[in-house]
């Protein structure tokens, strides 16, 4: 990379707030000086950029469950990270760090939500994937949250996705019965002969709810929540007494305008399920679990490296079609935890 | 009572399955005779009746959360009698004894589901109510579902009702602020001034969205629901982050049938609320909680020897007017806990 190319930022903000699906047009990509790292601070080259679904809700002026992302203001997002100049104590150049510096080349960082990336433990990328954010949403929401017991039925949404995929590994891992729901016969294929699903079943199918209900021959116990909509009316006929659903995502949901839908009203049956089968749907977010992390990054990193869980990030290279990506990702246009490579690892300089 | 009298049981059977909202039509009074308890069994005169919302779901025929009544049986019904003959071990007659005898004058009992009933303890009827059934579905929603902390908002819906009543001082002894939302200006005026809630709501007031809000300015921590509808509509933006919803009941649902009903839809707007308030909604239904039975009588009679609980029975006199007083509770005519005394304590042969 020349050095006229290295002095320049390139930022992507949002341009507009989108109405239901957004579009590239809803940001704009902008250049700026690379910024200069002052006492307590380190530059950071932006390796690899995570693109989530909760990006979407960041991008309303509403309450979404985290802060709205200001106009003109650079998208929010993981990273993975090489630091250039340190004025940061414990921290020199060539490191390697995951935090959440956004979708630009460069950013300053005071230390604040960064952790080191350890490349014995696993390959860079998977930081903000298998062993980052999205892991750990799986293992607390599986884990912690649903607590499934071995020989149970478990009913995983959006199972090719960053989450699904490692909630799939995870309840097999613990001795279930893994029922994976996806977009795709890719996909499909994917979930049952990589991941090692018992079952995985293309929602677009026009029998899908009877297709689900004969894999399901015990019912389901735990339902993975993330995507709402057809798959959740599908599956609530089918949750035993007692049954969880750890609710982690709606993406189904995320370009909705926050009216109600149009009829009928399926909520005063869902409470009906609930009181009936005694269930328990449980919404939760990753940051409120911190304190999993190391809990987290042991056991995971383990499983990781015995090659007993498998890390599948779908890469799209450029920081300038990180939108594209991300509106693709939206759609479910990705297998595995889709990640932007913003700049070749061994190009960044160390 | 004479010999005559006594040689009938009359007993109200299931005549019709309701559609939507029961009538007395629905109902039947047959009489037949008393039955001989055979060996292991003993013979039991009905005194009180407990008519419960969760009836009106075994009067239908598909699968509710508990077994259908059968055209032509003898309604279902938590009760408390007097021993009037024994075969069984362990019961003589004169003794007090609470079980599930249903609507009857009489019935045998083989000792499968009975309690004995310690009138040192509270009053017979209160066996029905405080210290039984309803009361410890308030003890185990409250205390394990939903564990509020001193100082955290509980918002309790058809909070004059049998469970209701003792949520609010259940949740009062635990030093939360309690927010009773009941149908009637007198119910509400019982709730603040008998039941020491902090505030009590008509929800028939026009304005009660706003006014709940108003009574809520720290939001909502638990929301103990056991009515659906439009109360929940209202209380659902006002629950906090981590806000528990433990869910004993619908009653503003159980004549609904069963199909969704006109829309909009609130359900995906349901759901996005659970994820981004990470709200924990469980169903529960006490009689998968009786391991609980034991602490809750030990702890609930104290409170009620102590005066700090206080317990009401809205009583109606006559088997014969069993269906109507359900109904009218179903509708919300009850003060308390809704029982029929069959016959005069002291009138039944001891």
């Amino acid at each position: 990379m020349s050095a006229t190319e290295e002095a320049m930022n390139r930022r992507i903000v949002l341009a507009r707030r989108p109405e239901g699906e957004p579009g590239v047009e809803d940001f704009r990509l902008e250049a700026g000086p690379v910024p200069e790292p002052g006492p307590g601070e380190m530059l950071c080259r932006t390796l690899y950029l995570s693109v989530d679904p909760y990006m979407r809700g960041r991008m309303n002026a509403g309450p979404s469950y985290a802060p709205s992302v200001g106009l003109g203001d650079v998208m929010v997002g993981g990273s993975v990270s090489r630091v250039l100049a340190s004025r940061l104590e414990g921290y020199v150049p060539g490191d390697l760090v995951a935090g959440f510096n956004g979708w630009q080349d460069y950013a300053l960082s005071d230390g604040t939500r960064i952790r080191r990336v350890d490349p014995e433990l696993a390959p860079p990328p998977a930081f903000l994937g298998a062993l980052g954010m999205t892991g750990l949403t799986a293992y607390v929401g599986l884990f912690d949250i649903a607590d499934p017991q071995p020989g149970e039925t478990v009913a995983v949404a959006a199972a090719a996705g960053a989450v699904g995929s490692m909630v799939v590994q995870l309840a097999t891992l613990r001795g279930c019965r893994v029922v994976a729901i996806a977009g795709s016969p890719a996909k499909c294929g994917y979930l049952r002969e990589v991941l090692g699903a018992d079952v995985a079943l293309d929602y677009h199918d026009p029998n899908f709810p009877e297709t689900l209900e004969a894999a399901c021959p015990q019912g389901i116990d735990v339902y993975f929540e993330n995507v709402g909509g057809a798959v959740f009316e599908a599956v609530l006929p089918l949750l035993n007494i007692g049954a969880r659903v750890p609710v982690c995502g709606q993406i189904a949901h995320y370009n909705d305008s926050g009216n109600p839908l149009p009829g009928p009203d399926s909520l005063p049956r869902l409470m009906m399920w609930v009181l009936g089968r005694r269930l328990r749907m449980q919404g939760f977010i990753v940051g409120d679990h911190l304190d999993r992390l190391p809990d987290f990054v042991r056991e995971m990193g383990g499983w990781l490296r015995e090659g007993r869980i498998r890390h599948y990030e779908d890469i799209v290279d450029g920081l300038e079609n990180a939108p594209a990506a991300f509106i693709d990702m939206l759609r479910g246009g990705n297998l595995g935890k889709r990640l932007i490579r913003v700049v070749p690892e061994d190009a960044a300089g160390a």
